[in-house]
């Protein structure tokens, strides 16, 4: 039987994003905002953060941000029982292009390039699940889709939510012992 | 109804790689093969182009390839009546991903980069068409794939030929009447 395929999102799933935004929003504010302040919200949703996504463009943004924890281990493990894809919506931003590559080189050496997939409109992706903070890519997505938890999608209820990777562990295990 | 979608490779099929590679043969050889030589081939493929191939690592290689002709003019019409995306084998190069993505802009502004996939292995796509020189591309496709000809596919027959884009044009127009 061919191995099942999981798309895992970039941003918010495997690459943390939210503490830079973080600091460029309390280096311009002087104070940081609370996870109260941030519920159903992103940082650049907040007063004071619209001009902080904008900082995307900026080459060298995505180079040096921290890995989610668990999701290496984690997605090493899955690596023998499923094809694993990255799936990153990025094409908003050329000059992330390079740097999101190098990225995954670095910190997913385990995961082939060939893997990687550098789109923005995910309804293009053919794959059994797809790991998103976002649920506009779960929407239009055929297979079973994951919602990951992120300040601005708590309040959602539609797609099965995990809140970390231990927890995706969890349910790929699962759905192994199903097979 | 949904508009059909249709995915566009882009070296050899909306860009044109060979003259290039052609040029660097010949400044490094002396002379041009014919395309008797090129037959069923790639340029790389060549005694005296085995070094060519690694070029496609260098910044700017993309940057300047010329357009297949009628590319623009018919992928114009087409997006009237069809979702148009670019998908491209470019993640192996991790230099050609800014190059390629100005190059769309440049090129084929009309069409929004949503629609770009830079990926690697096409199995991930999910079409209705997809537009490609190389037949293990289409192979692992789960739509109708058209085999847009180049020197190393002309002994292929197991997919519907296009040899250039006005024939792309009335494929189409084909479809579109029986719809």
């Amino acid at each position: 039987m061919p191995k099942k395929r999981i798309a895992v999102d970039m941003d918010e799933v495997i690459a943390r994003v939210v503490p830079k935004f973080l600091d460029i929003f309390e280096e311009q504010n002087n104070y940081r905002p609370t996870d109260t302040e941030l519920h159903g919200k992103k940082v650049y949703h907040l007063p004071g953060g619209e001009n902080i996504r904008k900082k995307l463009h900026d080459p060298g943004f995505f180079a040096d941000l921290p890995v989610m924890p668990h999701s290496q281990e984690v997605l090493r493990n899955l690596h023998e029982h499923y094809e694993i894809y990255i799936v990153t919506a990025a094409q908003e931003f050329r000059n992330a292009l390079p740097d999101k590559h190098d990225w995954l080189q670095k910190h997913f050496p385990f995961i082939h390039w060939k893997n990687y997939v550098f789109c923005g409109d995910k309804s293009i992706i053919l794959a059994d699940y797809l790991i998103d903070d976002h649920v506009f890519n779960l929407e239009t997505f055929q297979g079973k889709g994951l919602l990951f938890s992120a300040s601005h999608n708590l309040d959602e209820n539609r797609f099965t939510r995990v809140n970390d990777w231990l927890e995706i562990q969890t349910f790929f295990n699962q759905q192994i012992d199903t097979h």
